[in-house]
């Protein structure tokens, strides 16, 4: 199996509402990325986006986007994992180049949420028959997480408003974020309630985005790049469906195992990690994920936000340039907005965000309700 | 990269209507296409499913199957390219067995369309923005092709039923076909029109189905199976989008090149075939993807359906177990379908059905009006 690096990036802005389209949104990362590698041809696209097909009225958007890009010709396809959609791209653009098909591979991720109608299309990343029909959507799910959590270990009223705290602070430097203001504490708690016990301020935004990379094999980066980033694993892991079906709901089981996995692939632990962009589409999701991995133990993820280890000098920085929180989380890009970010921070380009010495990044994407979690390991 | 190879198929009759669910169907068919390998366990499984958003209310199908068929833990992950999804998710499969991410891995297509709007869902693979609002559907792009096709050849009123006639023919044996009844020519030509010129009989059917296949590295097929089918190639190409754009509408771009970069791959050229497993959802696209792969030269393909060339005796069989005219077009599930069909021609167990002495089978997948076009070959 070739080794793979990613040779360039490309991001918009996340915004409230773009008036373009998304098949513009979408070439235009596609073009910035590759303009960043500089390369004019690539062999693959793999596309990422949950919601078109509701959205915009578009099934077939791997082609729409290299047609718009100018790249007719090479192979296209759409990749999904529901919530985690752009990280499953970012994983089938790896395994296109790993495997020796493809020597430039895009990996794109592109969402349009502004259209109207996204909360219950995002339902649809539960289960339809038996999980929707009762009303749940992500916030109720991740609602019973938190008020489970909270419960069991006896977290204040602000103990997870800490991640929303860190994330805005980290955004206000990302030109690219859609948050660029401070939030206090109080202000999180004193939000409105969305689902009890979730207020505004855990969630992440409804939001216009789209982001890419260019992928090569490791040994051909000079080409292209001297700055390649390279990922050292990419992982996938499911769950039992229903989280009622858990053993455990607060042990995100595909978390842990998809992390394991790629801690395995790319023989490190997680000690050696010194940054991780995590999945915080609420302020549960990333204190469970930090448990999952390993940064803290059960019921404690929310110490190290409370005790600002989370932050950039902290001893696991997270959600580093706004995290889904603050920079905002269009569904199908927010993956590759994250390793876009990785790949600013482990070359030294991440401004007044900049993490020191950053070797490794780690980058977790959740699909729904933990059913689905992707893991990726990227490094110098 | 590694060789791949098929290892087990599975595949439930196709029907006008199931009363069981979506996931009912996948994990039934993933679980017989396992018992064929004689796995309890794979490492990973690839969704096909295209219309589950609108028709199911599920988003997130490839975990959800994944969970029905008791593999929760697994990869799981969808994949998608319109009409060509079920090759989409044979594609991603190759990718991960051959790249040594997996060493056992389900391809697994699904489709429910007896739910109901199956019709404007599927039109959501033409462009939303420049096509759909002008009214155009898959049914009024093929129409356009088959009109300008017949006009530009001189072709007779009946010179694409035989296409139909074939297919219908070729059903009547497969237990999994949906229309197992002679139709002759009289029949096509006298069948109400649907969008003018195609009539009911040019088309392939709204319906339910699903089918899968476990592969495996080649050198590893010993352990599951003692009749593996290789997969010499697997190609995706792309075109300009919209029909409109294209130099020669009746040119299938991406189907000429997905075809010459799959047969170079494998070492062969065409006349090495032995049978084709066509994408004939329409009578005109089995027509124009004969000429695009060089099976007969521009305006000539006809002639090779009104020789019988195309019959299972003939120079160049297609849609040998009844194609997606007769054996039914779940679209997700269709080119899984199609490759256990090859599997069971090129290791001689296609009974009333088998061509004889076949090596090598071809298959060409086609996404929306050919923006996207697959091309697997198969080879014992």
């Amino acid at each position: 199996m070739r080794q793979v690096s990613i040779v360039g990036i490309g991001q918009v802005p996340v915004q409230k509402a773009y008036t373009q389209s998304l098949r513009w949104l979408g070439a235009t990362v596609v073009r910035q990325a590759m303009a960043d590698a500089g390369v004019d041809q690539v062999d693959a696209l793999f596309a990422g986006n949950m919601l078109s097909d509701e959205l915009q009225g578009q099934k077939h958007i791997a082609a729409l986007i290299a047609d718009e890009a100018g790249l007719y010709g090479i192979e296209a396809l759409q990749v999904r994992a529901a919530t985690a959609t752009g990280a499953a791209a970012l994983r089938m653009a790896y395994l296109a180049v790993a495997s020796g098909e493809a020597d430039l591979a895009v990996a794109v991720g592109v969402e349009k949420m502004s259209s109207g109608g996204a909360t219950p299309a995002l339902a649809k990343a539960l289960d339809a028959e038996r999980e929707v029909p009762a009303g749940a959507t992500l916030i109720s799910k991740n609602a019973e997480l938190m008020r489970l959590y909270c419960r069991q270990y006896n977290v204040p009223e602000d103990g997870l408003a800490h991640f929303s705290v860190n994330a805005h602070d980290n955004a206000r430097y990302n030109p690219n974020a859609l948050f660029k203001r401070h939030v206090s504490l109080q202000d999180v708690v004193a939000s409105r309630i969305v689902v009890d016990p979730i207020r505004l301020l855990d969630c992440s935004p409804i939001c216009d985005g789209a982001a890419a990379v260019v992928l090569a094999p490791r040994d051909q980066t000079h080409a292209y790049t001297g700055t390649p980033v390279h990922i050292l694993a990419s992982s996938v892991a499911t769950d039992r469906f229903r989280v009622e079906d858990r053993p455990d709901p607060l042990v995100l089981e595909a978390a842990c195992l998809s992390a394991q996995i790629a801690f395995q692939r790319a023989n490190i632990n997680k000690d050696d990690v010194n940054l991780f962009e995590v999945h915080d589409a609420f302020s549960i999701m990333a204190c469970l994920l930090l448990e999952a991995v390993g940064f803290a133990r059960p019921g404690e993820a929310w110490r190290l936000a409370a005790d600002a280890e989370i932050g950039p000098r902290g001893r696991i920085p997270i959600a580093t340039m706004g995290g889904l929180k603050a920079r905002g989380h269009p569904i199908g890009a927010t993956a590759l907005y994250q390793t876009c970010e990785i790949v600013l921070q482990l070359t030294e380009r991440a401004g007044k965000n900049q993490v020191h010495n950053t070797r490794l990044g780690l980058l977790q994407s959740v699909g729904g309700a933990a059913a689905t979690v992707l893991t990726h390991i990227f490094g110098v």
